[in-house]
């Protein structure tokens, strides 16, 4: 193994992070809050000393680089990003329990937007920025921006890092070379970006909401800085977010073909279309669903409904109402579309629609198959054969993430709050989604667990925003094994 | 298609439920009871009327025979012999409604033992057997009993209707000839239900009850004929039916194996030693969370944890105790045992050992080819290396398997009973289990549904015990479209 290639991506990764809390130090300066500020230059200080030593340390790694490195990097570059950033809310007392501040950044990171605060509006504002932030940075890949800005490596380095970190069953590279291919994803998310904060700042949201709340969105996180999330801001403001939220949801190379002016490809996506198909069908059957407790009025019931499909489906998280209280028809269907979730290549997690749309295909040629022993059937998407490699690689996906679900979830009974609790805090952790329904519902938080069940939700939402492999090889003894 | 052959074999099959309604008409010309002899003697007739019909228009079918014949005979055998079943207990009016009496007989076929019925104890004698005798007959395949009986049909046909009808991912003959294997299997079977009548005999139970009491074990179906189902026999009875649950959730080729002295590939038969394995671990982990429920009393909480793991496990369904009141670990735990199931080529239900063992086999091979990208892995069970089909084969069942379990879970939540309720009854039919959790729990019955959540509730029933795919092809277009 090449411990010092690892070594100086993670140093390269700690001064990345100083840099990061240079915006939330800013606020601080200007806010004049004492105690974050000291906080944040803290942990500034530590993370630029110990990224500078490790990168000198191991300024002279060989090139050399396979597989189990860049899973390696990708997990403990999660890691080590988290507990370094938790460090400010640990410090400045504002979460005083350490467990809970890194329950909080990885929330964050992995754009989950679970949360184990109860009072947000009790926090300063350099720190609220700080949490949202990493909504932000998290829903694009961190390693893959250091892969676009930093040349480091040659070959096949790159490819096992994208594959590690991106969202989706295949990485489909959108011009030939992998560092523009993630320029151009940055710059297509920077721009998505600002216009959401525009259109916000257009409806009269103060500059530091608009920002905190356009990085939530960007991110798929979800994280409010309100104590009622975005329930106090106006129908026009949530609107914004409903539209936005659903656009973060689509596959990134879609803006890209759009850009191009290749509208058929962009219009026949399959992907898109079952997407878009699930959550135009999920608002209807809730619209309908909660009508009577609206007292009929469909304009607001539809309002309610899009917000909550949209945040949920997107797995942002976000929430205007309390859709615990609603019919159980409108529940379960929030439950399912908490493991559908969003596009492959977006910044949403979840199963994903394109493994859905493979699992579709597959199930139905192999009803063919059955019924016509000596036939061959291809399964094709968007017109190309799709490689038998990917089915499988899918379908032990959803072994891996079956498993981990039920581990998860008898874990968490040791706590003996209710099943619903329990199955929906799995749901929303390992699908990066953030509240769930009973003791986690919109209107609650994830403060009631053990510490045990906050670790074992964490590496839920590690597992599912990095689609569950680099962590299990990470944990596996069998890598540690041969290191030298 | 060949129609004819399916109208012969349909007319075979409605001739053989004569014969099987003639042990409960017995119990009640005994008894003397007017109403339900009535009932089944009009069954009988309707039975033996429409079946010597049938096989005489049908009677100069052809031979050819493909796999969508085998498949459709299954699904619209299973209907057919559920439909008429349901008869008696509509035509005496002791269930009023025939969709309540379809339910309770799809139900008794499929081994699932939910039922809707509040008071069993107020039922005739002879209905009460011809319900608990559906689970015997429904446990080993009935279509196989026909193939084992009678001579019909040469080549592909037999091997059609095993694979439709028998449970487990692949089917293992245990001598070259089918229906030798198919004798040799009933066998066995009818052998170890004489042996647990003469058990539960011994114990002092009465021969209607033990013959009952057997039926509902050995097909792992779970009727029972007390309202409190098994909690009102003696420790000793509840313990006969503990370990005779759990033998007839192994795979019967294990006990021909047995039988041959070949104890070598019984002792390490990978798929029992999970089943074993896990029924163990499961019964430790609830004895320790219950403990206290029984105040500190091990001997009773180990007796109890051990019944309800085996009753869940195999997918039976007898209780002893509300387990839906233990504290929620125990509940979670009992929830993941009625996915799990029991072995393959058993009388249970389930997701079944086998699968679970090749699903974690070729999820560990994966993370070996990740890790090793020029590797070549192969999976094997019990030695030998299984067939890439194989795999594919549970992978598919695994999605149609979560595909059902998710549209049921949404259409019963139109009913607006609990998240939990909903849940637990989809995975109590789909794995034919018969009880769930809330108000579908061991104390309650199935009665809360509406109509549609019932039908929906008995699809999955049939699915569960057909293994999906018989009932899939039944139920698409594409089946019937090239009829001719």
């Amino acid at each position: 193994m090449n411990r010092k290639m690892i070594g100086k991506i993670m140093g390269f990764l700690l001064l990345l992070e100083c840099l990061f809390l240079l915006p939330p130090a800013l606020i601080s300066i200007w806010d004049g809050e004492r105690s974050a500020l000291a906080a944040l230059f803290t942990t500034m200080a530590i993370s630029a000393g110990a990224g500078a030593i490790l990168w000198l340390l191991c300024r002279n790694a060989e090139r050399r680089f396979y597989a189990r490195e860049g899973f390696l990097i990708v997990g403990l570059g999660w890691i080590l990003l988290s507990a370094v950033g938790a460090l400010p809310f640990w410090l400045s007392g504002e979460i005083p329990h350490y467990v809970d501040a890194i329950f909080e950044v990885i929330s964050g990171f992995t754009t989950t937007g679970a949360s184990i605060l109860s009072n947000v509006e009790g926090m300063s504002r350099g720190l609220l920025f700080w949490r949202s932030f990493t909504h932000w940075l998290g829903g694009m890949a961190i390693l893959v921006f250091l892969l676009a800005v930093v040349p480091m490596g040659k070959g096949g380095y790159s490819v096992h890092l994208l594959r590690a970190e991106s969202p989706g069953p295949s990485v489909s590279k959108l011009v030939p070379k992998l560092r523009q291919t993630a320029a151009i994803l940055y710059l297509l998310y920077i721009a998505l970006t600002v216009l959401c904060v525009l259109f916000l700042l257009l409806g009269g949201m103060p500059l530091f909401d608009s920002l905190c709340t356009a990085f939530g969105t960007a991110g798929t996180g979800g994280f409010g800085i309100k104590n009622n999330s975005m329930a106090g801001y106006s129908p026009y403001l949530q609107s914004v977010c409903t539209v936005f939220m659903a656009l973060f949801g689509i596959n990134f190379s879609v803006y890209f073909m759009l850009l191009l002016g290749r509208f058929r490809q962009v219009f026949f996506n399959e992907e898109v279309l079952l997407y878009l198909g699930i959550m135009g069908g999920s608002i209807a059957l809730i619209t309908g669903n909660i009508l009577s407790h609206y007292g009929g009025n469909i304009r607001k019931a539809l309002h309610e409904a899009a917000f909550a499909v949209s945040s949920i489906m997107t797995t942002t998280g976000f929430a205007t109402e309390d859709f615990d209280l609603w019919p159980q028809l409108s529940r379960s269907v929030l439950v399912v579309l908490m493991v559908v979730g969003a596009c492959a290549g977006s910044t949403g997690g979840g199963i994903k629609c394109a493994r859905l749309l493979l699992l579709w295909k597959s199930l139905s040629a192999r009803l063919h198959q059955m019924l016509h022993p000596r036939s061959v059937s291809l399964i094709r998407v968007d017109g190309a054969v799709v490689r038998e490699e990917t089915i499988q690689g899918v379908n032990t996906y959803m072994a891996a993430y079956c498993a981990i679900g039920v581990v998860s979830f008898l874990i968490l009974s040791l706590d003996n709050l209710s099943l619903e609790t329990n199955l929906t805090a799995v749901l929303a952790c390992l699908n990066n989604i953030g509240p769930g329904l009973d003791l986690v519902g919109p209107t609650s938080n994830y403060a009631h667990f053990s510490d045990l069940s906050k670790i074992v939700l964490m590496l839920n939402m590690l597992l599912g925003r990095l689609e569950i492999f680099p962590l299990l090889i990470m944990l596996s003894p069998r890598t540690w094994k041969k290191a030298g």
